[in-house]
């Protein structure tokens, strides 16, 4: 591990200063013998957290994937269960591919949901989990343990959660338990129990819109409370705090607020979609990714991290620069939040992740998304000129 | 004027052959001397076409400007107005480093709104006519004379149309004729009778939405049949298409196919948008554009219309490859039908208006949005690896 000194730099748009790393973290003063790299004047922020993705589904690397899917949510989950036969998509190596190209944008974490299924079994989870070890030092990756094909419809589904919990795989999953599983009690039950047992917390795809979709989330409150898991569950998606009728919505964030709920936006441009300054102004802790990366569901998205919080800013009509600042925050320490990240930041004694960036100031840094000039990881280059120091498959 | 052999090009994602150019135009056969260029196997696409944007009012080359303006349509419009004088911009110089911008990208046809107030006068439409002249042969730039600060609620205005249209302008532009005027028959009245005088077509800003936006639509098309302007109508935003009431909104729209209005959309993802499988479905033309780049509205934009196909794809859902496919389309030849483009596309004859894009389909193209290998106007290589050949001010 080499100590730096970061020379020129402005950490986070302020003026110009070095900063110094030791032994990994950000330091108040210069080890001996540390490397100066010269920053030419440029932003540094902290590493971008993406969180929210699925590694083990990309099909980067591979020839381009004629989609003629059908229009349904289920059209694309059937699909995707059999292209994956079909193409033998190997999770193992996808999921490198795509967590190396998000460390050339400047990653340093991600939050990944992963397929659990009684097609696949478990060999998404054990793929990505090679990934994560493989890529130790470079970016850290933490598994969510998914059902992506329902849990309570496929009866062995819980058992091979219950499996990958045990494995390591860090947070319980879920998805749309009224709209996949058509059972939201069971679905709730279930995951909660399984949280409950393995001390690890919730993260669940909420797609459902409108009032199906409060009804779900309010399940999800009640569970919450009665669990103790205040401070422990994430909402992602949440297209229903994006409904017209924003009274209900109001009344319902004030609850989600209380309950220490966290919400990870993908910031879509045609669904609906939870106003981040809302939840911002209440204290909800909020995070963003970048969904699926080419993948069986749709052609789009890269992994860069500063285009999705120009996603957020578009979406949310954020145009002012205090505005443009607050997207770029959920893109970096409002994710890092929601996974209870430790030592995140540019203040000495955290990590020394960071991402030295293009323009005079953090809302062109967004705008501009040029490609990263230096990304660090615990005080190690992992990319330079948006180009990623270790080689993909 | 170079002869050209584009080898090994893929026309629209077709196998490889090789396409001529002879004086300008695509060829069936090539020219005694003509210089070979090799393009590797990647797709060639006609042009890109910018059917809206606002080339006198970009920020683009300048300090970064911090936005603090207020949310309100009238906010910006004042609060540009003001800052066009405290920063001294010149559209001459802003409108040719938009333009020269927008070539790096693949794009060969700009339609520009310019602003015209008694304030600043015609300074916006001589400044882009200047770097219409200059850039002649790199970028052919059409010009609408916009009344961004409203036309009737100030006197003189529509007297510096008149003479803007005069000068060599060739659209009649208008906005929200309820919403800034406050008086859609006055307005209408005036830019349908501007059209008439000049024997010109007409290009109308529509913000308006909802039921409002419907009102304003249905005295367009009062006004279209009455002037036999059919085919020579194109709104802008009709945001008020994307409206919920889709039963109100196929209607309206059944209307506008019957009397030939064209749509320009810029796919925003915080406003109500029509949606574009709808209006291809009835044979409404429908382009695309960037909207204003980098300004005092918002710090977003960069010209690239490969992008903007995205931003259309990601705001109307589509996934599939032949969606995104039409989503290129509307960037492309959609474009080139609004503003009624003579001798467009890659067919023997057609003006050598072309980008070379990466990508193995031309859902690829738009999905990586990559820096463009080459792009030629008139048979002229005018960028190169995404680099324009033409040095901006």
């Amino acid at each position: 591990m080499t100590d730096l000194i970061l020379k020129n730099v402005r950490p986070m748009g302020a003026p110009a200063t070095d900063l110094n790393v030791t032994a990994g973290r950000f330091a108040e003063s210069a080890a001996a013998g540390a490397e100066t790299i010269d920053c030419g004047g440029r932003i540094l922020i902290p590493g971008l957290v993406e969180a929210h993705t699925h590694l083990d589904k990309s099909l980067l690397g591979l020839p381009w994937y004629r989609n003629e899917v059908g229009p349904r949510l289920i059209d694309k989950i059937d699909n995707e269960r059999a292209v994956k036969v079909s193409l033998g998509l190997d999770p193992r190596v996808q999921s490198e591919r795509q967590a190396l190209q998000s460390v050339a944008y400047g990653t340093t974490h991600i939050r990944s949901h992963v397929d659990v299924d009684t097609h696949h079994g478990l060999a998404g989870v054990e793929g990505v989990m090679a990934t994560r070890e493989k890529l130790a030092g470079i970016v850290d990756i933490e598994i969510v343990a998914f059902p992506q094909s329902g849990m309570i419809t496929r009866p062995g589904t819980v058992e091979l959660m219950d499996e990958a919990l045990s494995m390591g795989v860090e947070v319980v999953g879920g998805l749309d338990p009224c709209g996949i599983d058509r059972d939201p009690r069971a679905h709730l039950d279930a995951i909660f129990g399984l949280a409950e047992k393995h001390g690890k917390p919730i993260d669940i795809h909420l797609h459902e819109q409108g009032a199906l979709g409060w009804f779900s989330m309010e399940e999800i409150l009640t569970r919450t409370r009665a669990h103790g898991m205040q401070g422990q569950v994430t909402v992602s998606h949440a297209f229903c705090l994006g409904a017209p009728d924003r009274a209900a919505v109001a009344a319902l964030q004030e609850q989600l607020a209380e309950a220490r709920i966290h919400i990870v936006t993908t910031a879509p441009a045609s669904a609906p979609v939870p106003a981040v300054k809302e939840l911002h102004a209440l204290g909800i802790l909020t995070g963003a990714g970048s969904d699926g990366i080419r993948d069986t569901w749709g052609p789009y998205g890269n992994g860069d991290m500063l285009e999705r919080a120009m996603f957020v800013g578009l979406r949310n009509n954020l145009r002012r620069d205090d505005e443009v600042e607050l997207a770029l925050d959920i893109c970096t320490a409002g994710g890092a939040a929601v996974m209870g990240l430790d030592g995140y930041g540019l203040a000495p004694g955290c990590h020394a992740d960071a991402v030295l960036v293009e323009g005079e100031t953090l809302a062109e840094a967004v705008a501009l998304r040029a490609p990263r000039k230096l990304v660090l990881k615990g005080g190690r280059v992992t990319a330079q000129d948006g180009k990623c120091l270790t080689e993909a498959p």
